[in-house]
């Protein structure tokens, strides 16, 4: 894991700039037979595709995904997979202002304070595009779990938007597809449409917390001490752009419960071990204890709104600035593909760690 | 970062059980000249030892840390520092009941399912035990930070226990050193002695969060797109034991915010750019501002309780058990020099891999 | 280190077939502010490309570089860069025979051992086409070095072919480009010419022993003890298609040596040590001393050739192949340019990963 | 691989001076339930050990190895394990005019004008007592291999000692034993030790030649393209303090043969392919054939001789040195399980990775 690549066995490199002639992910470790198609990590990418609807941006890219590597008469071969989207609708000139003054809440300034220079056509590197390679890896990872691990089931929704949560008695994961917000609560959905409409018309955007499970997981997965599974999701979600919190299980609220609340007791049931609840998140030291595995993550407002906000010059000269363009006024809405996407990275890449270490044994327990 | 190895060029790799006959850290990628010896370590592993109070383990292990390679006439030569940590104060005959039932909330299932055995004695390698070797590790790193970045400060403290939180308008950092809890809130830091006492005495046990800052820290540390700064932040304290979430900055509450409030508007000040707040906790697009960093994690209440929990056994009967001994009501207690020295890890790691890739240059707004 | 990444700092992560669309190499850790450009990378590539003599196979691809990221306004922006060099004179059909024969000594056998299954299209990954994204990559670490390290200068040459050696007393540098053999020593070029023609026209091939040196490299470069200078020009050298050994300045003939013959004595010159020797081949201890650092490798004979040899189909059952196409008499000249490369590449990571961990400081004897 | 680790999956840290309290090895990933005790790691050290004959240097260190961690009642659980050797025979005394001279051949120059600063006590970090970590580490790995790969058996001996070379039609594995120079062919052994009494009588040393094969390795071994299993061997080898080269197979003298004479013809067997020779060393495009693997590496003479040689002092000062002290006139002998070590640490690191990309799947030729 080091700086553009995320895993250990299943290494996702990533490259590509928002506005550049392409951007797309070199995916290494990857299993060998199995099937992946263009189609396939198409249908991932298209449903993070933005300018779907009126809660996302209006930037109108195919997100066409090419595997130009690694597969071979439909199946993986084993060697690197290169996946490339091609940059389409770069408009360029929509960016010109922001080429001499830094957008509050962007990159735009620690880019130029870090390295001297920037990219600054829509972000450059910085760039929420970037997250379309990750989807396109996270198809890879997808089809490999499909075989590898039959049973598991990721899934990701929005549970809150501003401070209007969704009921968690009402979740229905059924719902999910069903609005344009991945919300599994219906009616906090149609909240939210309203919401957001007014929001977008005041120029101004708004956070989200989004939740990401996987059903159906062994236990086993994760390692001590530093390459825990909880550790590698952690950093997996908070290497998403805008993303300010990551939690497991009870999360921050873990630091109300007392040991007896939390504890999720032990009891035999016919096919291994039974918990009485998952305040764990469905990880136990790191490792994963065949209980769903639960994480959520925090996204920022859009930074670019259509109101004035102070900022600098290149210069250093005070100045003002408004981020014109088509911006999501909701951008935790189309980081629910992505969260998906490395939830399925890290699951991969932990399987085939374990399958390395440990191999097809394990305790006696193991589901 | 792989397994039991923590950091890219400053990498700290830790070994040993809670009751095996040592534990420590190879510690590698020390900048050569830096002045180290036993006693400067010596006193951070000092500030997180068991048994001082009333409110942490009983269980009294001097810590004394040796320093076996690296280290030569008093200053650090460039490769890699050993350090270990001797078990004195083991009585495994505390732990015969574990060997046979898995604790709740404990990590002992999970090693169990992983491996098809597991290091019984008090938790193993999955012990707090651990975090010996990276507050030692950390205080390599710190003592490297103060000759290369001398302005750099990192403070711990706990800001919550419980439901009670500190009172942020009441944080004094000079109080922090004053009572058992590293509370910055006198006030506050009362009322939790005697939620504590109460908690203690009923044999139950509770959550609590841990805030670190980094004050005077150069803007472009970090690095796109997953060796970002706030991802290694979140791994790095996602990785202590017992954490089950990491907050940057607003954290959660960034949800909560609209994009006009979250921006922090920058102005040009005599040193370099100025921010009306710092929602972003420090770091924009992965990278350092030059801001204070600041980082929170939650902990989850100790699992060790006297209170009596349902659980199976190895060969999967149902039982009950009490996990008796030594242990601390509020575990985050003693979680704040481990954040601490994992901030100072990840920071000094930080400061080489940008001097490795970008040397003295930088944008000339760098402060 | 892993897979189809090499490097530390400097990371080139390598993908693509022989005979699918396109292949290139994600580069990431550049330093930022490096002039590049398609051009200067191109300029390599044209040194290695086939089809330019009758020594070399009549494959012709134009081998044409893009950059499609990390570039912007000719300067790298710090952020990963891809190249992509697509495929365009393919013609599959000339490999329709070894889809069901495995070629003696190539890859075809132990990829399909190892992953059930290949790209039979022209060794698809392990075909020498690779070495073209090395060299791309190489183009980039030389034009960092350029500018990081002024004096330093990359020469690779080829000094043996079959039994035939360059005589070492007659090496002329500028003689390395006046022929097609990349020869230090016009008369063995002229030579090695008429070997060849001899051995084209049978159908057969030879091997060869390639030099590298770098002339101007810094002492201090280099780390121990994994981390070697010379561990990882071993790597990179070895990890070249069909090269079968590595040496360092005296390499295998160390052997023969008594220590006496061996030191090379160090006395002070006026810009620091000068020594008597450089049977070290400029690294000491895993650490570049300021001499010329001297690699060497040798290539074994190309393993396609037009002689009938005995093999086992797909199903295990024995036949007899002959491999026709466009194929190098001697592939170990177009290894050339590509030792440069890896060299280039290794010198560049380790100046980064001194600048990392030792910064400006360093023993005063440093030149 | 970076620093002070070596491995993948498989990994070795290694720390220590020549001279300090201890030196010892960090080794993580290694599988669960390894039979492993202190006693099997000796059996390896003792083999290693100076002082037990008169061609090695006579330092008498009992070189005992402990198991700090990783291991519980006999087994390994999975964690990582912390082997140490204390450090007894220090004298530090003999080494004090090497604190102010650098000696010829030895990394002493370099680690000072690397780090500007070193411990000088016996070469320190550069000894080649750091080799006994190694040593204990691959007593691991060969204990994981048994248990893994049955049928493995890995030898190393020497081959060549100055220009004398071991007879290839006499080799005779089980002589190796018998004699102090691990020469699979006694009448050489004779010569050899005729010749290092002179040498060791006229204060001189000399090279050698080792060869480490592995015979009873599966097919399937190894990865494209950097993660090569003779990548990693030669970085191995050369990693070893001494070495200056690497061969593979037929090594540097692939370079005389024609494709004809090289390729090594293919037929099926009754349990899988069979080749005519075995000019590959056992591994074809980075991968295992199922083949012996055949490793070469050279040993330059031992750089402490009784000879004075010119060198310069801290200062920069012209001045001469012997390097008086305990030294072996042929450090290749020692070398020996040290190559051997490192062979076992690369294979079950590639059978781990193997393990876990491709699960037990694999082309049916496997054998």
């Amino acid at each position: 894991m080091s700086m553009n690549t995320f895993g250990h066995l299943f290494r996702v490199t990533t490259w590509g700039e928002s506005h550049g002639p392409a951007l797309g992910a070199t995916v290494d470790g990857v299993p060998p037979g199995i099937e992946i198609n263009e189609e396939m990590l198409q249908h991932w990418l298209d449903l993070r595709k933005p300018g779907q609807n009126k809660y996302t941006t209006q930037r109108r890219e195919p997100d066409a995904v090419r595997i130009l590597s690694g597969v071979f008469d439909g199946k993986t071969t084993g060697t690197s997979v290169q996946l490339m989207i091609e940059n389409t609708d770069q408009r360029s000139k929509d960016y010109s202002e922001i080429a001499q003054k830094f957008r509050p809440g962007h990159a735009d300034i620690t880019y130029y304070q870090k390295y001297g220079l920037r990219d600054y056509r829509g972000g450059g590197r910085s760039s929420a595009r970037e997250t379309a390679a990750r989807v396109a890896a996270g198809g890879i990872a997808r089809a490999a779990l499909d075989q590898l691990l039959p049973g598991l089931k990721i899934t990701g929704y929005m549970v809150q938007m501003g401070h209007r949560k969704a009921d968690p008695t009402a979740y229905d994961l059924s719902e999910v597809a069903n609005n344009p917000f991945w919300c599994p609560d219906a009616a906090t959905a149609n909240a939210w449409a309203d919401d957001l409409d007014a929001l977008r018309k005041s120029g101004n955007s708004v956070g989200a917390v989004i939740e990401v499970t996987a059903q159906g997981a062994p236990a086993g997965l994760g390692a001590p001490i530093y390459g825990k599974l909880d550790t590698d999701l952690a950093a997996a979600m908070m290497s998403i752009n805008a993303v300010k919190a990551v939690e497991i299980g009870e999360g921050m609220a873990a630091a109300c419960l007392t040991g007896t609340e939390n504890a999720d007791e032990i009891t035999m049931g016919p096919d291994g071990p039974i918990y009485s609840s998952n305040h764990a998140g469905g990880i136990l030291g790191g490792i994963s204890t065949g209980q769903d595995i639960v994480v959520r993550f925090a996204v920022k407002p859009t930074s670019s709104i259509l109101k004035s906000r102070k900022t600098i010059t290149l210069d250093g000269e005070n100045t003002e600035i408004i981020t014109k363009g088509r911006h999501d006024p909701c951008v935790g809405i189309r980081a629910v593909p992505v969260g998906e996407a490395m939830m399925a990275c890290v699951l991969l890449d932990h399987y085939l760690l374990h399958r390395g270490q440990v191999g097809g044994a394990g305790g006696t327990l193991a589901t």
